[in-house]
């Protein structure tokens, strides 16, 4: 199965250092062109599985914009320029939860969209996560940590009340790396 | 925990019928006020895991744009105007798959971009699926359909080899579904 092969590539969309959208005109195997197929290309982002002690995890309670709505979220950020994921990672769960881990598990690299790109989610459980200070993400958001238990976490998973595909997607990996072991 | 006040909303950028993007003034429950806050807009899709007789599932493998290569990923696609999100993960199944379902189970609604928005993804999972005809997608993209038992399924996403977050998403999601029961 062959690549697809890129002809040209333009910017339509400048919002730096958040964003730029563009298109490209490629050709297909079977020699089709498509011309102007969009592309997004937004920051990749780091986001955190918590497990504390007594199989409790963390959730930051919160508005979010793109939601309309406050819903619960895993811990998550934005990588700074030339921040290593696991180092995002890392110091996203010291801000907004003031919390560290003792173990870190790589949950692998995820394109948010495979048409458009629109930048990539690094997921990461954090075994044996304890408070060491108080949050401090310097973000204007309003937020709540909630820690409660894997088992209520997955039912308000659930109910409807992770309302961002990036908490769903890291939630239900971590599920499935707890389940099955490393 | 109040919502944020939407003061104006501009369009920067218009590419139909597949995205917007443009950027808003929002003012915060502290009265700190955003100006220029990012929105973008794209299709919102159905994508389905589908369950086969003998613990089976499929995947598609084929070229994605926006990942850069070849990837594993569940069947899915934009919805058309209009179209209820189970209908189109219906059409999806048998347009990509050539298969149809005697039970589906809705897994949720999420939203791409917690910050952005950026579209939904609305999964499904399939029980009793069967082949009923020849896959007939109508898209350009060349690709290949993987019967396969589950284990194996969820042993590729761990090896990296579904590069799509909602493919993650919804695979993590069904894994934690099926293990609940309803």
């Amino acid at each position: 199965m062959k690549p697809w092969r890129i002809l040209a590539k333009r910017v339509l969309l400048e919002r730096p250092p958040w964003l730029t959208v563009g298109e490209q005109d490629v050709e297909l195997p079977d020699g089709t062109v498509l011309d102007g197929f969009n592309w997004i290309s937004t920051r990749a982002f780091a986001i955190v599985v918590p497990v504390l002690g007594g199989d409790r995890t963390l959730l930051v309670r919160s508005f979010k914009l793109g939601v309309g709505a406050v819903s619960l979220s895993l811990p998550a950020g934005y990588l700074e320029d030339g921040e290593e994921p696991l180092a995002g990672a890392k110091r996203e769960l010291l801000e907004e939860t003031g919390h560290e881990a003792t173990e870190w598990i790589a949950l692998g690299r995820y394109v948010v969209d495979g048409n458009y790109g629109s930048g990539a989610m690094h997921a990461f459980i954090a075994k044996g996560a304890r408070r060491v200070g108080e949050p401090n993400s310097g973000d204007h958001e309003e937020q709540e940590l909630l820690t409660l238990p894997f088992s209520e976490a997955i039912a308000k998973l659930r109910a409807g009340e992770m309302a961002q595909l990036s908490t769903a997607a890291a939630r239900g990996l971590a599920a499935i790396a707890l389940r099955e072991g490393r």
